[in-house]
């Protein structure tokens, strides 16, 4: 896992995955006491970043194993990301998804013309359903996170990181990832030690699922001990990866750790200063920059919106409690 | 009015106003039944494309009559575009809005240090207020459409969507552009003649306020008979201008009118499939893409989504109401 093999899957991006642009708002400089450079990849195709680390995966296959098609497993953004690169290669994907996904993530992922199978999340067994159908079929299995090929994707989010910021006159300043099993948050982190290594890349999860934080601060996996219970969905794994723990240990900042309800304040100061559609899950990281500015160093910080794949219902829900 | 202004405009405008993507999703491109290319000015500085217009003129101006402040006219987004802008010009504001703006727009463009004087759209007289402040205070007054310079800067809009069309490979399409005075219809109406000519500029508006619709199709200046009553809000203008029209009569393709629901149903599906935020307004030309195809000519369609100023109460009904 090298930055060579991000800057390939730049090169194979390259009129596929959108270059999202990087906004701010006087508003939100305001409330954080600095300035805030959000990166919203909930404007990535599918919505969210996790586009970037399918289509690096597929596109890194050799057609002939591609040609049998992909499965993953996923409660809804690596979902659609792998859906939609496979939708575009015209190869068949099976997408094992937990059956309490949020709705849109569901529909879309089929709507990507994915099969989609339901599986219990407390009861179900994801490994032995997927297992079985993959060597049925032959399909290739796109994991989430731990996956070079998909770390080298998301890693191109962190190299247009690097441009932006230097175009806007930063050059050292803490960028802020929304981190689930880490696979963005060390993609970033290679890529901004290669090109802006004043930037450094520090996760953020939900409290009471910051696996990532303690793992970092012990300096071993540490696991969660629930695997549901957060609004923020797509970021709730039980632990680092092997492959993207000991690359964060390396070159990350200390954790963060926001609860739910900053979550959803943060949606609504998107919604009302930047224009953008957040998820939970997509908003900790812009919560940890508005909400928790003590936490954060330096006149400057960047955080990546990462997603934006929510159900109307709740987003409804932030707008009417949070703002104002 | 010609190109070399919109140039020099987009010159002025290098580091100040983004460059908004251009963003699609495979959802509305089955809506519609083609290629829809959304142009999200909802992103730009101060939620609308009006920073543009706003950007040029102050920049335009000499410094010593720039020194002693602006003042404008405004329902709220060229208020916001003009404050901004002066605010980052370092001089004094003066805007007059109607009291019975968009609570939002009113509250921001008072947050960017402009001084707000409402007055009452129906027995107010705003151009008397404004010619006295003017004159006492030595202010220049910018036009929200009629002035070159502003006009100028809006086509800086019309300059980017030609770059990024062909980028996409699109060379024939009609380009809807949500309209009111004409504006930034007649600014990329300019730019794509110049850069793209196979481009055709059309100019939305809402059903019952469409003057531009029908002055374009009895050759003269059209008037609406109401002033109010649309929740278009920020193109609810009583005719095309002096300048705008005769430069749209020239460029541009007929005119499109929508109801406001489609208003709204289009702002859900921009929430659902771009994740991004519009309001009314600046959603009429996604809306009559998407709901009256048989309008629109080609195998793609480009979308000015022009401003995301909405009120959350307004947004949260066209959540309710049409998303599903």
């Amino acid at each position: 896992m090298n930055i060579d093999m991000i800057r390939a899957a730049a090169s194979r991006a390259k009129g596929h995955v959108r270059r999202t642009p990087l906004l701010n708002s006087p508003f939100l400089d305001e409330i954080a006491g600095r300035r805030v450079l959000v990166k919203p990849e909930c404007l990535q195709h599918t919505g969210s970043f996790k586009f970037r680390g399918g289509w690096s995966a597929l596109s890194a296959l050799e057609p002939d194993t591609r040609r049998k098609g992909v499965i993953a497993f996923s409660s809804g953004n690596h979902a659609q990301g792998v859906a939609l690169a496979a939708k575009l290669h015209d190869i068949p994907a099976v997408i094992i998804m937990p059956e309490d996904a949020p709705a849109l993530k569901i529909a879309n992922t089929r709507a990507f013309g994915a099969e989609v199978i339901l599986y219990d999340r407390v009861n179900g067994d994801r490994d032995a359903i997927g297992a079985k159908l993959a060597a049925d079929q032959g399909l290739t299995l796109i994991k989430p996170f731990d996956e070079p090929q998909v770390i080298a994707g998301q890693g191109t989010c962190g190299l247009e990181i690097a441009e932006q910021a230097a175009d806007v006159g930063v050059e050292t300043a803490d960028v802020l990832v929304c981190c689930g099993g880490g696979g963005l948050t060390s993609g970033i982190a290679l890529a901004l030690q290669a090109d802006a290594p004043g930037l450094r890349a520090r996760p953020v999860e939900p409290e009471g699922f910051d696996d990532v934080k303690r793992s970092l601060a012990s300096g071993r996996i540490e696991r969660n001990n629930m695997q549901a219970g957060s609004i923020c969905d797509a970021i709730v794994t039980p632990s680092p990866g092997e492959i993207t723990f000991p690359i964060m240990q390396r070159l990350c900042g200390p954790g963060l750790a926001v609860p739910d309800d900053d979550c959803l304040r943060a949606m609504a100061d998107a919604f009302l200063r930047l224009k953008i559609v957040l998820e939970p899950a997509g908003a900790v990281a812009l919560a940890a920059a508005l909400y928790h500015p003590e936490t954060v160093q330096g006149d400057a910080v960047i955080v990546i919106a990462s997603g934006g794949n929510v159900d109307p219902g709740l987003f409804t829900d932030a707008l009417t409690r949070f703002s104002v």
